[in-house]
């Protein structure tokens, strides 16, 4: 059986603040970044990079903003990956605040990467991460 | 006659970078946000604040990002303002570079905005904003 | 018997890094707040701020940079309080990285720090810290 | 005749803020770095960087924060420059309020660098950064 969606937690301090009080609203592009490194597995991604001169970039950012995070809440990302061609990935995220009963998303959003070489040049999604997609969400191209 | 767009420009620092070599892809929302109160006067903004308790908050962001701006770059910031309805304003913004013969944008991008009193409580966009809108961009709701 | 230090531990990514390919400088600042958030408690930094309308503020940072930290790399802030006066702690804090059997400290560090009042007046490290910090860390005034 | 400092201007947006009301203290760091770019000329820097491999590093800051800088504000980043040795260049720099008859500096600080080649083996100050930092504010080694 496969997940609908991996989980990455985020803690927010004084830096992902601004003055209204509420976290800054570019920030919530880190934390899906960050919650998409550990879903592909950062070692992975540091390994593509070094070998074999891949990496993944952002072509694609839509965010819909519903309610502030605060500083010392606990955020829960949730992602959902989905391959849309052997070149392009998208990501659904959401932002949830932990153990929080209301529960109401906070952000929903949606990313589009594609991987390029050392050249800048397209090239299709590395097979192993196809493959750890695959066997971890049930995707299929 | 009224302008097409407002232009911000804006220097690219060390801080602004990432170790792939370009512009941190979250640090656009960045620059759009310092290119939006510049359009609408920061000391307005300030004074909004201030004085009526009313802010702006962003609702949603689309971005497509098309080429990766590097260290030292001058790019500039368009942004066309419209306005939905007395309750939404939206921003389309674009990233190009400055002095740059070769006419690409960099990145294309959306912005919709609302504005909050102090209890976050949704208000209508000040009137003195829409008039400047309207004067400067030939804007009606 | 009372710790020597206590540890924070800080990933490395992409909005971490610039594009000389290591971490951008002003971002161990980011992880010193974060190692004494954790040290202090962050719930009790919350309650103290909402209740008490008391908040740490930094008044000194001194940073001697070493080697710098890559994308990938999973750091180890290590923070050690001393109490210099009922009205201001200060923080040793290096960085390190975490199972690096070369041993080398990538950053040293100092900060120091005092408690304001809703109003920015000068007021005592609340009691209560005082003794969390004496009975971890065996401190005293 | 030569200056006593330069001078670059720093505008306040949402993105330095945080919840406390005043600018982030990370923050100050980002706004010497532009500053010391300027004083240098980032033309040159991304020249030096390119053509010769040449980047100048940080090794050491230290800051002290006497009052909070705020959203809207205007703030002037006084840097004066001196050669301590052929291989490492330090900068007093301070953060006053532009047009502010009260008149007194927000933040204090010192930032020391030295000069790295591609392999990151310490170089010296190059003899044009020398000699414009002598020709414009009558340093010598």
């Amino acid at each position: 059986m496969s997940l609908t969606y991996g989980t990455h937690e985020v803690r927010i301090y004084y830096e992902d603040t601004d003055h209204s009080g509420v976290v800054y609203h570019a920030n919530y592009i880190k934390y899906y970044e960050r919650a998409r490194e550990h879903l592909l597995g950062p070692e992975k991604l540091v390994a593509l990079w070094e070998d074999q001169g891949v990496g993944f970039v952002v072509t694609k950012v839509e965010l819909n903003y519903k309610l502030g995070a605060r500083f010392g809440d606990v955020l829960e990302i949730r992602t959902t990956p989905s391959l849309n061609s052997k070149y392009r990935i998208s990501f659904d995220q959401q932002v949830w605040r932990k153990n929080d009963p209301s529960g109401k998303a906070l952000v929903l959003g949606k990313v589009e990467m594609v991987c390029l070489d050392r050249d800048n040049k397209l090239v299709e999604i590395p097979q192993q991460v196809q493959d750890e997609l695959q066997s971890k969400f049930g995707m299929k191209v």
